[in-house]
């Protein structure tokens, strides 16, 4: 593959044994070297040299600390729950405009911190009954106040997928997408499916087509807010497209030279390809490459 | 592989287009031929000929109706929420012991059945306000009755992974397992990481392993109560182990002879290996096979 996928590679360990041993999690949060992820409500704030900002942790802010992990130096890094009230978008434009500035690592490190602050914000109180909960785990759970259900963040599994038939593969567009962009299909797994099913579901749903075969590709995570996108090849029986209007605006089989247009961002190609963050655009480059 | 994976091949259609229909959905309940699944708190009731049990739709039930799906005769298959107070328990003893005396159709279908269910019983409340919620959606998700927050089915990702090194596989233990039995390693994917490196996480926390290579080979979902299992094989760098006691109690390498004998039945098997309807023994044969 040309680049590493999207939001992988964050190299923190998550310290996952610090986050059930109360003495481990509170030396950890008093390491006087210990950094705090800088946020503007859930979006990143860029540090002085570029990357992410890192401040040290301000013992006035009484927000949870939430364990992102430790460093090769040792060091803790944490964020904080955001406040009460702040407000929490499932996409930022100013974030989807910075991101490409961060390194891989950097971006893989925020996106997982996001998508916990982001849950947390979300999960104040409990499904079951209601009432309040409070984080617990080192910020990896919530735990209810009442019934003390326990409660874990959300990971949702999508799957995305390159249909191919005879040479060409099929490339859709949302309405909501930028004029002349095209990615591949893709949708939620349901429960009571494998992710070969979901993909043949989502594919016969979203264009008509039954396919043959289903391959895993690669997966990444994806922030918005906290999706596992696993990408697959699935091979078509047939190339007629039904297209659910109200899911896919327009849909379209392209052929390599095609897709090797957009990838390189030529003028003359028939649409845009995604962005390097996207597996999308990764599907594309393993299948035309 | 030598049998399907577990809960996979359910053969409705989930009819997706009528969970956003109130008219085409209304006319499903409204089918004389129309079933429901019948339901012990959420452990299925074995039908009168083996099976799932199906009874018509009872008017007089006012639980909200979920759709399952349309059959390849057009007739609906729906199941109903839980009753409030209903008990959940993640896991039924009556229910694993009567599975393997289900078709893999039925045992898929009551699986998915099963998570959504579960998932309703759990969630009548908004995590992001604490107000009752409503299903919506034909039973595929619940709406905040106060601040109009849409919540979904979980699907929860869990990475199991058979580690091999040099001709052997590890297979390790839990304190809770049944004497002998020994399965694949396997851990929640958290958010901010891909597949391949949740498995690399996981073994390295629970085993102490390094690994070089990750590579994917099965899926099917585990509804107790909405796992996604993905299954996977990686390669070792060393094989030193360095176990969590709080996660594994016991792990060990073996060898090819000795995971067919396992799978086999072999009163001489170094372990026993996990029942068909688990992916970890279709990792085992996969890679023994």
């Amino acid at each position: 593959m040309s680049l590493p996928l999207g939001f992988t590679g964050a190299r923190l360990d998550r310290a996952d044994q610090l986050r059930t041993n109360a003495d481990g999690f509170a030396a950890a949060a008093a390491d006087p070297r210990a950094r705090c992820l800088a946020l503007d409500g859930i979006d990143f704030v860029p540090g002085e040299g570029g990357g992410l900002r890192w401040d040290p942790l301000d013992p006035a802010d009484d927000r949870a600390l939430l364990l992102l992990g430790i460093d090769d130096g040792g060091i803790p890094h944490f964020v904080r729950e955001a406040a009460a009230g702040t407000r929490i978008d499932a996409r930022s434009r100013t974030v989807m405009r910075l991101l490409p500035l961060l390194s891989g690592e950097d971006a893989a490190l925020y996106g997982g911190a996001r998508s916990l602050v982001d849950w947390h914000a979300r999960h104040r109180f409990c499904a079951v009954c209601g009432s309040p909960t409070d984080p617990f785990r080192g910020g990896w759970g919530r735990c209810c106040t009442q019934c003390n259900a326990e409660h874990f963040p959300r990971v949702d599994p999508v799957v995305i997928m390159l249909a191919t038939y005879e040479g060409r593969a099929l490339v859709g567009r949302q309405g909501g997408f930028p004029p002349g962009f095209f990615s591949a299909l893709a949708g939620f797994v349901e429960p009571g499916e494998s992710l070969e099913e979901a993909v043949a579901r989502e594919l016969f749903e979203e264009a008509g087509l039954r396919v043959a075969d289903v391959r895993y590709v690669a997966s990444q995570p994806w922030p918005f807010p906290s999706s596992l996108m696993i990408g697959c090849r699935a091979v078509a029986t047939d190339p007629a497209l039904t297209l659910d209007t109200t899911e896919i605006e327009a849909a379209m089989w392209v052929d390599k030279d095609e897709v090797r247009a957009a990838l390189a961002g030529d003028m003359g190609a028939p649409f845009m390809a995604p962005p390097p963050l996207a597996i999308a655009r990764h599907l594309l480059e393993d299948w035309a490459g």
